[in-house]
């Protein structure tokens, strides 16, 4: 006896098949019980099965509940201010000289309590799941020492407790230098290493460690001596890589068998083959290419070629990515950086599930994975690709159950 | 006695005052009765009045309901499909030899019943209005013969029946050739000026005719011929007008005093000082230069300089503006097109009533209009402009009735 089945519906699977990406099936059931899918098959198949409750779905599409694998979720204040100076014509200088800037979220994010910090939050995701989401990921790096990012950590966490969504923590250990440390490098590099990734790992607050590789963000090296400090602790790791030039973060990634590397603007070959031999999933975040109106695009063509996987995701933040649609960051993918509609899905659910070391639990219509799924009322799948700004689903599931 | 105080709340009253673009009142009040607003001041200074209902707001935002002056909300089928096959490479040739592009919305919206019409716009519209929108005009233009015109004026009519929401219906008298004109361009344009004109102004089914002038499009001699005929009638004028190029359709369009230009990516400066003296609003269509991956934009420091009121809507349509999201026009005309958010909500409220001829009515917060408002949720009204993808109001008032 099964607690419910859904009917009448169709399905975006995500298993895939010859000829069948998306692994779709028309006219089709899913059975659920205890939270978890229990059994996806043809209407007609399934009606002989019996449930406390059948859920006739009126030939809607269903998918995987959303999975937004990058989000800089949790932070201090917003940086609207910085936005409406920035179309008034200010420059970053001048912005930056008024207290502006990610220097802005990091004192704002340092001032706030964990329940300001979580209250906050609480709107945005409450955004993000009207848009289809039932897995994201948060990630600290507003807080650059140890106390504010286990502050930001727990506010992530918390998120969780009182909402069916399912919260993935990830330390971003290196996103900024402090302002304290802005003479000495190496001593802060030194103390994430050696204080602020094994005081996260021993309470169990995030089980990946994220870094930022940039001209101003910090060197392959730095980025090294903190994936090793992670890998020392039992943490996977995740890298922002070649979002606005090249520095071989791809390959660095691969190196320490990353989850993912993300941004990728200027990726080059010899990094995208490193990541498909290591098995690292890009994540394209369009939401901050057109916010910065970048215009250098990652080479969506080459990941194809090489078969790395590509996830879509909003990198919901205050200052490059204030992006809280997941739909319309699927509609932007397409639009901006050229993916196809159903790679787009893929990007925001199994692939999106494979960058957060996840796949085995969400992602995917199938039997074992949690019942987490999205009921669209639209005509095509193509639709979510295609709509700008779409609405989020007519209705979701977390573990089986409508919220 | 008032019917309903609205209390604690800031405005952004849109009565402008030196110093003042948006005229902000911050701890302020509105009164309602009859779904009117009567009376628009301090909190302090409207407590000792009377009404029947109280609505303490927390400290929330008002601004006035959202005026989406320019949209294409009723078509026969979607264009999912062809956008997909765009994102797989293929060519607009080779779309249209596959029955894509506008012939094929033709053919859908020609196929449609009046209730097919009308039940496809209404899940646009609940999205739409879910954005914040109280007022919507709508274009008709994909019947391209008088009885299907007239089809879809009375489909987006009837949505104002069973719905609050403010509907104005354009006729898009000229939009596209049918594929049955296509060897005489002047009967059809003579069709439309002596027939279909005047079956719509007597039906009173619009007050405003539009038309498309662009090389692709219709010749300005051919929009002067349908706008004289418009005049004739009694109506009003509006055009889409260089888009693609320039054709001076700006200058065409003020000298018909037309209620707005729209597009205008390629204005030049005579056409502005046109606009400007003749009193026409610019319609800015960012959705449209998104989706298009267009790279001119239209000229905003121009506009400014010789004082020309500068609109933003939504131009949702199936072909190249699939766009159902209000907030996201605003931020998109702040992030593509430069304006600053103060101007993206200028916008969609006062200038957008401007566009419709409905200034005296909807789109400022002051005695004597439609108590049409939006209650946001947010911090700082510069959020407006600043969220990429912001859901709806808090809470929308249709003729002081929260719907
Ligand atoms: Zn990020
Ligand atoms: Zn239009």
């Amino acid at each position: 006896m099964w607690d419910r089945l859904l009917t009448d519906c169709h399905l975006a699977t995500m298993v895939a098949s010859p000829g069948n990406p998306l692994g779709i099936m028309t006219n089709a059931a899913i059975g659920i019980a205890d939270g978890r899918i229990v059994r996806v098959g043809k209407r007609t198949e399934l009606a002989g099965f019996r449930a406390k409750e059948v859920v006739p779905l009126g030939g809607a599409w269903v998918t995987p509940g959303l999975v937004d694998c990058h989000t800089h979720l949790v932070f201090g204040g917003t940086r609207a201010n910085e936005h409406a100076m920035r179309r008034a014509g200010a420059t970053y200088e001048e912005i930056a000289r008024a207290g502006g800037g990610i220097v802005s979220t990091v004192a704002a994010t340092r001032a706030a309590s964990a329940d300001d910090l979580k209250g906050s939050a609480r709107r945005r995701l409450d955004a993000l799941m009207r848009g289809g989401v039932t897995t994201i990921e948060i990630k600290s790096g507003y807080g650059l020492d140890t106390a504010s990012e286990i502050r930001m950590l727990n506010a992530a966490r918390s998120l969780g407790r009182d909402s069916p969504v399912r919260i993935v923590p990830t330390l971003l250990a290196l996103h900024a230098l402090p302002a304290e440390a802005k003479d000495d490098r190496e001593s802060f590099v030194k103390m994430v290493a050696d204080e602020m990734i094994p005081a996260v790992a021993r309470a169990g607050l995030a089980g990946t460690v994220d870094a930022y590789c940039d001209t101003i963000g910090f060197t392959p090296a730095e980025v090294e001596r903190v994936f090793t400090a992670a890998l020392a602790n039992g943490m996977a790791v995740r890298l922002h890589a070649e979002q606005l030039s090249n520095q071989h973060g791809a390959a660095l990634a691969a190196k320490y068998k990353a989850l993912s590397a993300d941004h990728l603007e200027h990726l080059d070959a010899a990094g995208a083959r490193a990541m498909a031999a290591a098995g690292t999933v890009a994540v394209l975040l369009p939401g901050a290419y057109y916010a910065l109106n970048e215009k250098v695009k990652p080479p969506v063509q080459l990941l194809r070629d090489v078969g790395v996987p590509m996830a879509v995701a909003t990198d919901c933040n205050p200052g490059t990515s204030p992006l809280l649609s997941p739909t319309l960051a699927m509609n932007m993918a397409c639009t901006l950086f050229g993916l196809t509609p159903e790679e787009a899905i893929a990007g925001m659910t199994i692939h999106a599930a494979r960058a957060l070391g996840l796949a085995h639990e969400v992602g995917s219509i199938e039997a074992g994975k949690a019942a987490d799924l999205a009921v669209w009322r639209i005509g095509e799948l193509a639709e979510l690709g295609y709509w700008i700004g779409l609405p989020g689903p007519e209705r979701r599931l977390f573990a089986g159950r409508d919220s």
